[in-house]
């Protein structure tokens, strides 16, 4: 019975990836994700791409015109490439020099959504470059987007974020972890698809979020751990406040009341108490919310959120 | 005991990708693919990449200096997620409809090669724009890059192909493989690293040619069949003569023959026929040379070029 471990795009390439950190930054997080590898069971890592995804959107807006486009599912599919490429390349620098045998792989990984999802009536998600008004308003009635306008920065295309159904790939990634193995999966939300009534998959332009995804690879599989790493090292009551108090634990009824009374905000901490809620009633476990520095105090008990049934 | 196959990018994407005909190619070649499939051996899937990094290229050169450049190696992971996502997508629709029930997977796959290898002396294998000769005398200084004049298109970057020596991801692929699943793995080559004298891989701006990448998965498999699919129906003996004339067996002393004699165009057909020449000889078994149209045709003995020990 494996763990299952989701993390933020941010955690690998906060900037860019020209100044070289990107290996430096991979192998601290990858030294950090192997305290939390059991000798016997496997470790499933659940990555972000919003970074890498941005940089690749530009790239792609700026080239418009001169070059091949690519739709949104397609890029989210070169981000697992790439940060997947990076993610397992240090793990295994990181376990050979401690002379820790075990196996590490990416599986790519597509992830169903229901065409009928409300979400896709509503984007919410805002992705890559921001444009000027006058732009945005073209890019409106040019290519069907829907744009949000951000303050003093322009408006910027937003995407649906649709709830991930299942995992496509699940049992290739059952099987690898089930000896024990390290496996990058389900990276950047997963590979949005549909299935129509034929059980055939299309691509769908919209993004997943990843801690949702994770949630629900932790179920599918019966992991016994579900650990989100985020920015803040747990979840606050009155954040950003003076008076903001860590919630040591938080039982699924107290964080379901918050989440309904639009507490936790739902660009940031929202989705992820509600995917550890999700998690920890299915399976009757503990899940932790907390940040990559405190992950050790946080298994020790002091630190984190631990997100309990 | 499975089947190992090779075929070029190109098979996926001669042109681009916003015509919405990925899916299309995507979807014929895995129909042809299936015809391979056994039903209780699996299949390892060794796609090219050249259409596809040459574009992600074009883009990176066209944004460079406004946003972050990555590295060779980045990019080559980059498409073997892209195109893992399209042949899986594309396998599991097809085998849907043939309620043909089999496991899908694409694992990111690194390979290693020698830092000593002699083609990093003597970069071969153009890859991405073309550039003025103005330009590239520039580029040669700026970056170091190696470029070679191509007669009325300008300047191109040449990059080294060293030798495949070992898959890192090898455990992972023969697991995987194991229960008769389709596991696509090794893309573009694989994405080429080095390893220290510690044991530490790190990324190298080289690309692996697929072919040797393929022939080098289907010894460490011991694969029972190893096919490379391209686009003509099998190896000629003056090939754009009018005297052409097909092998319909080509035994590997006289596959040696013609490479040593410069006989196999070094860019396309050479190392095609010394990666089955060297799969024919270690394993004891034969190795097809086809195109994915006279697939089925080669399978009984009327097209194609076996290499045989």
């Amino acid at each position: 019975m494996p763990i299952v471990l989701a993390f933020g795009g941010n955690a690998l390439s906060p900037t860019s990836s020209e100044d070289g950190k990107d290996e430096e930054r991979a192998e601290a997080l990858a030294a950090a994700l192997l305290l939390l590898l059991p000798d016997d069971s496997g470790l499933v890592l659940v990555h972000g791409n919003g970074p890498q995804v941005g940089n690749i959107l530009l790239r792609v807006e700026e080239t418009r015109g001169r070059l091949p486009v690519e739709a949104l599912d397609v890029l989210v599919a070169e981000t697992q490439g790439s940060i997947g490429y990076l993610l397992t390349r240090a793990l295994r620098n990181v376990t050979q020099r401690r002379q820790r045998r075990v196996e590490i792989a990416m599986i790519g990984t597509q992830v169903e959504v229901d065409g009928d999802d409300p979400a896709f009536g509503k984007p919410t998600k805002p992705i890559g470059p921001f444009y000027t008004t006058a732009e945005g308003e073209k890019l409106v009635v040019k290519k069907g987007w829907s744009m949000v306008e951000v303050r003093d920065r322009g408006m910027r295309r937003v995407v649906p974020s649709p709830k991930p159904r299942s995992i496509i790939e699940f049992h290739a990634i059952a099987d690898a972890v089930r000896g024990g193995s390290v496996v990058v999966a389900g990276g950047g939300g997963g590979i949005p698809v549909t299935r129509n009534a034929w059980g055939e998959l299309s691509g769908v332009e919209a993004v997943i979020d990843k801690d949702r995804t994770a949630s629900l690879m932790a179920r599918s599989l019966g992991a016994v751990g579900f650990v989100i790493l985020t920015e803040a090292d747990g979840v606050y009551d009155g954040f950003g406040t003076p008076e903001q108090v860590r919630f040591e634990t938080l039982p699924v009824s107290e964080a379901r009341r918050l989440l309904a009374e639009g507490k936790l905000p739902a660009g940031s901490m929202g989705p992820k108490v509600e995917a550890a809620a999700d998690y920890a009633e299915a399976m009757g476990q503990p899940a932790l919310i907390t940040s990559v520095e405190r992950l050790t105090d946080s298994l020790d008990g002091s630190a984190g959120t631990w997100v309990v049934p």
